[in-house]
């Protein structure tokens, strides 16, 4: 099967212009099939505060009313995303930008109202990943680069995690392409002491995680990725990869000393 | 040839949210292969407004610097498009939203600052439509939506001009399919006598228009829409057709009494 690595970049990087084309300039170099998958940043955030729209989290999570859906549509959707593209069509690495919304790539339906209305926010259906179109786009040598928005079947836009978005299309992936979930984020892995930034802990095997969540190496917001990595693990995908942003390269290439390995 | 109709809509339809579903859902009715390409009506000079970002027009252009690049990218590739992507997925008409820069569909050349600097204006390099991709997504079923956003060969986003790239698609598809070119608007068409809704001229030779310019038939704003229809037709594209958006099925079915048909 041939080689293909699912890539998530977060906010730390996308605000940040020149780690931005640090990584951009990284991952043309990648001769192998990739997908980017990337994440707000404060764009969303700053937009609405210039807009008198105000911002809820709970939880870490963005409550997404009527006036929010528009500003992170326009901002993961449209700006974010078509300056990814923009950026790495110059670096010569041919580049199409979509959203979950575009031909059905990422289906979602919008998260039950709990003890929580999170509003316009969408649950993928993990299922329902259009794996066929991504076939046919890597195998014409165009890179996807897709932002965290889908919309329910009755065409309303919804705000859907770009973590979870990674790891469906990797999951789906995986059935036809031998597959990488690389997690690039502000840390250079799963630190085993969180103050020293040189203990990442080189592999984790899947059924080490429940211990490492146990004695605290693996907490707060390390638990929604090692979740995901598992989750990822468990349903097809070769390898997941958590390291930093900035170590593109060496974590592709597998180089000693980069980044944490989850694998079965 | 395969039939294929791309269609330009302009503001007017934008702006109108019952107007846009009424066009939505007539074009998910259209059975044979199609391509919309959307102008970005009022929302960019809205929003610009509410930012504070001064909205600066010369002969009805935008002045497009920095600030208003951003505003028109996030308007146009992000919310417009997505939409409209979400609401034909919503009618059962499978569709994907590009700009421009989206795998090299539109290449652009930023514009030479003469008289006017139009800031991060783009003029279409006409030969050089990725024909070949629209081509693969019609023959999978998909319908593109096209924003008028494009990009510098070293990567900045650029301002399009919406009609110029619908006759730019429909001049590099003509090759391969039976191409109309299909102006949607807010009027019936060319109209004999611009007092009268229901005077459209049903046919226009191409060896016409340049009469109907003499004789003030064809004025203002309704020059630059018929020089591109002439350069449409010079240049492959079998017939252009000019009418009201709320028409399009009438349209589309070449039904008596409806838009203005142009061809050789």
């Amino acid at each position: 099967m041939e080689k293909l690595t699912v890539i998530k970049i977060g906010g730390n990087v996308i605000d940040n212009a020149e780690a931005l084309d640090k990584f951009l300039g990284d991952l043309s170099g990648i001769s192998s099939h990739k997908v980017l998958v990337h994440g707000g940043g404060k764009l969303a955030t700053e937009l609405s505060a210039r807009l008198g729209i105000e911002t809820k989290m709970v939880d870490g999570r963005r409550i997404t009313d009527e006036e929010t859906i528009k500003v992170v549509t326009m901002t993961y959707a449209g700006f974010i995303n078509k300056t990814i593209v923009a950026r790495l069509q110059a670096k010569g690495c041919d580049t199409m930008g979509l959203c979950g919304a575009d031909a059905r790539l990422v289906p979602a339906v919008r998260r039950p109202v709990g003890d929580i209305d999170y509003g316009w926010v969408g649950d993928i259906q993990t299922n329902k990943i259009n794996d066929t179109l991504l076939h046919m786009l890597l195998q014409s040598g165009v890179t996807t680069v897709i932002a965290p928005i889908s919309c329910t079947s009755d065409g309303h836009l919804l705000n859907i995690n770009a973590d979870t978005v990674a790891q469906s299309i990797a999951v789906a992936m995986s059935k036809n392409y031998d597959t990488t979930l690389l997690y690039c984020f502000e840390k250079k892995g799963v630190l085993r002491d969180v103050a020293n930034e040189n203990s990442a802990i080189p592999y984790i095997k899947l059924c080490e995680t429940e211990a490492l969540k146990s004695d605290g190496t693996i907490s707060s917001g390390m638990i929604p990725k090692i979740d995901n990595a598992c989750k990822a693990i468990s349903d097809g995908v070769a390898q997941v990869v958590i390291g930093h942003a900035g170590d593109l390269t060496a974590l592709i290439n597998e180089q000693p000393g980069y980044g944490t390995r989850i694998c079965r």
